[in-house]
């Protein structure tokens, strides 16, 4: 066993190892071409999209060469936090939804971070990595069991490399965790439970106005992610949204590193939440008061494993709770 | 909502109402024949059943007319507690494993306690039911669906009654969040866990003179529960204790009261508990550690219900733990 200081200094180096921009290079060079300066187009320059914009004006060695996104003003909002840090002005592509394949022809981009709504993930980073750039996509990364082998199919083609952007991954708790499971704290390991569980209510719908609540608005008439994401919810009954708790139960687990996934089954509750919610906040004459969800509310997924392992993943977004993924790791050892 | 003095008084009142003892009747006599003295047989005075020995004769509402089983030693240990609580001494029923039958033929019998191995449950309830005694049977009172059956049958035939001796239904815990699902605290109901989360790795192995731990033996070499229990694991990967977990979510579920389970799905981790234990306290060269064990260490079932709820339950007996049957209770509102 380390002692506490030596457990976080590791932790810190894992962190730091596992952070993507310092060993991304152009997808032209060899690996030991050091470059200065890594060229990176933003793809979807939302609330998620602006964020990541924030954390690479705060670097020196990442230049923002490229914005693209549908939205003129999220485009604008994006090229002024640029002109504040007193950077270079990006190339822009605001010319529809198939402009991203412009910013991608361009030399002056050599990986880009795609922060689109879901349905546009594995389409925009097959098409990134088959213009050899490195791509950055975030959760869920795909929609279908084809999209997941359209990714890995792409990868093997061409070479090219994509990353999952599952950020719970590197939570200092996640970490120390996988660090303590590395350390085989828990010993042989047996079982995990992980999830979603995130009161999501006023993150899909709001008023037009605001990104978040202030009414029962989805699709066309909301902003933000009620614009898409809520129609997950209309028209699937699954779990959307797995990455959060199976992304770090996967490296834990050693999965596609040794182990692997086998088999699975699902089950869903009813559905309440969301249509309570629109009655609750909008009266029962809101015209979003008959639109009938497919998603239940709690969707439980149990995974066996080729090692062994069982896996709980549940998602339940659509109900009041507090906030919790629900970790669980079971070894020999306890 | 009432006060918390009402609250404790309602389940106070609902705990009493709920025992067993004070509304039964002999089952040839009418609900409105009040009888003075209830006359039990105990069926197995195992560890399980000299405790409900010494809770019986704490009542003068009740009288222990009959004790069986197949270990004189555990008959004569009764026998001296009923003698020294000042009661009368009980008819014995000590002639090998069939001697019940003798026992429910018995007229100063009106209803029996059946706490035996699990194999033998449904059986005596079924003989109990048919001699016309009332039957309180331990957990889990049933091995196979067929035997569920048989009990709902044979009650139908009869019209004798019997009932699951479920005391974690009956936590002080467990009726006050009854009582909140009553008064709709959750509102409508979407999910439930529940489950067996307890080390039992020392009642499943002792040393042939401790009911509890002191060696890896189990079967014939040991006594208690590790005689009979421990082969449960040997041969069944299952969920073969449901009920403590399972008996209070069912009662505020509704199931069989307007609401009734559907299907299931159950996964089994790998084995790996038992073995270590085995291992660890008995040494690599002791017999038992070339035992294979069936039985997954953490078996994970979901059901589904008529009324779209949704219940997770976990059987989890062979590793070291912390005991917890993880109950949760998920409604629209929380």
């Amino acid at each position: 066993m380390t002692s506490r200081r030596q457990f976080i200094r590791n932790t810190a180096i894992a962190g730091a190892g596992m952070s993507i921009v310092p060993h991304w290079v152009s997808a032209t060079q060899k690996p030991q071409d050091k470059i200065e300066e890594l060229k990176v187009g933003l793809i979807g320059v939302g609330l998620r999209g602006t964020n990541h914009l924030q954390n690479l004006i705060l670097r020196n060695d990442v230049r923002v060469t490229a914005l693209c996104d549908i939205d003129a003003d999220r485009i604008a909002l994006c090229r002024n936090l640029i002109k504040e840090a007193g950077k270079n002005a990006p190339l822009i592509f605001e010319g529809g939804p198939y402009d991203y394949l412009n910013l991608l022809d361009s030399k002056e981009v050599d990986a880009v971070i795609i922060a689109t709504p879901w349905l546009w993930h594995t389409r925009m980073t097959v098409d990134a990595m088959k213009a050899g750039k490195y791509a950055g996509v975030e959760v869920s990364a795909a929609n279908t069991l084809e999209e997941c082998w359209d990714l890995v199919n792409t990868h093997e083609a061409t070479g090219t490399h994509m990353m999952i952007l599952e950020n719970v991954n590197y939570r200092r708790d996640i970490l120390a965790v996988l660090n303590m499971v590395k350390q085989e704290v828990f010993g042989e390991l047996v079982h995990f439970r992980c999830g979603y569980q995130h009161d999501l209510r006023h993150v899909k719908f709001n008023n037009g106005k605001q990104p978040y609540g202030g009414g029962v608005e989805f699709g066309e008439k909301a902003i933000s992610e009620a614009r898409w994401r809520t129609l997950h919810s209309v028209k699937r009954n699954a779990d959307v949204y797995p990455t959060h708790g199976l992304g770090p139960v996967a490296v834990m687990a050693d999965i596609n590193r040794g182990n692997r996934f086998l088999s699975l089954t699902s089950h869903a509750s009813k559905s309440i939440g969301l249509h309570n919610y629109i009655v609750k906040n909008g009266g029962e004459d809101h015209p979003n008061a008959d639109v009938e969800f497919k998603q239940g509310d709690v969707i439980t997924t149990t995974i066996d494993t080729a090692r062994g392992e069982t896996i709980i993943i549940t998602h339940d977004c659509n109900l009041p709770r507090p906030y919790s993924l629900g970790f669980r790791v079971q070894g020999a050892n306890g």
